[in-house]
């Protein structure tokens, strides 16, 4: 089994809970946060609905071998810092650029899931126009939201200051947007960027 | 050394070329177009005009090793195809997607420098209202332009009815846009990028 460096790609098990026995929310059951939004990449891209990917994990690539007559064997590299966010696209013209965590804890998301150079690049891409927010799983809880990057920074620089270090799971219900379970799409997040844009296009 | 399994980040030799006495266009011999953009991407974060980024070389993590008291290891990995074009980001509300290509060609640019799924990539950038060109450099000439993909696009789909198979140079002289070199920008991509924000503003 492959290790990643940091938590977030983590298989998380979902085997406690009770058994499913429609095409409900726990259809979602076993899958990872990842591989939702992975199926619902493919889904929207399918339909011509949005061009969003995840970018591919960086690596510092040190030795390579060439053996003859087959592919090039990289033997020695490093997993290296992203210096962005995991995911980023195209929606009806906007830019759209997200982080997705997620976290087994039920009562708050904690901070130490973003990293400082994170919290920079959402500032970047809000400064340019560009839609900017974190996909935050409550693992415990199967609650999946979209929460704008606006409150994440709001919170990362309260806790600079000596502030808490987490958000409350009660002001990501409160702020954030339920994202809905889609049967083609599994994690329907679109639906919860229309949102953003439709709050935008109001003020 | 490292070595690429595909021809674009190969060095390009330009030892042949005359010795240059100031910060004109020669102060660019000895970069490659991939250094050239990522110092440009580099200057524009920097100064808050876009957040622009290259997307990491795709890789298949087969091994990992996990020494005590070290970082983790891949002993074992190979390179992938890249689903998507190298470069993305935002610029002024927009998203920008693009590719970068030299070639050591003078009079045209081959398209075997293109993959099909870069083509559909870029038909799902231009779907979804995003900004989709390549910078091309002819690097005998020490020339580099920003052709906007539906060029590409339309000599792709003429090759594949068996038309030629590379666009010409007076071509991408005459529909694409000459890209400056700036002092400190060096490759100063996005004015080019204006010109076609302008053209699109006026239609």
């Amino acid at each position: 089994m492959m290790r990643y460096p940091n938590g977030s790609k983590k298989r998380v098990s979902r085997a406690n809970t009770a058994p499913a026995s429609s095409a409900d929310k726990y259809s979602n059951r076993g899958m990872t946060l990842e591989e939702d939004l992975n199926a619902a990449n493919i889904y929207y891209l399918s339909r011509n609905i949005a061009s969003i990917h995840k970018k591919p994990t960086p690596v510092q690539i040190v030795n390579v071998d060439y053996p003859k007559r087959s592919a090039a064997v990289i033997k020695e590299a490093y997993f290296k810092q992203a210096s962005t966010t995991d995911y980023n696209g195209v929606y009806k013209g906007y830019h759209v650029d997200f982080e997705a965590k997620e976290t087994r804890n039920k009562t708050s998301f904690p901070l130490s899931n973003i990293h400082a150079h994170q919290i920079a690049h959402m500032e970047q891409v809000i400064h340019q126009r560009g839609l900017s927010f974190i996909i935050i799983r409550f693992a415990p809880l199967e609650e999946t939201y979209l929460m704008e990057s606006e409150y994440i920074i709001e919170y990362w620089n309260n806790q600079e200051r000596g502030g808490r270090k987490s958000i409350p799971y009660q002001t990501v219900k409160d702020k954030a947007y339920t994202i809905p379970f889609h049967f083609q799409a599994r994690l329907d997040y679109l639906k919860a960027v229309d949102m953003v844009l439709e709050k935008l296009e109001e003020n």
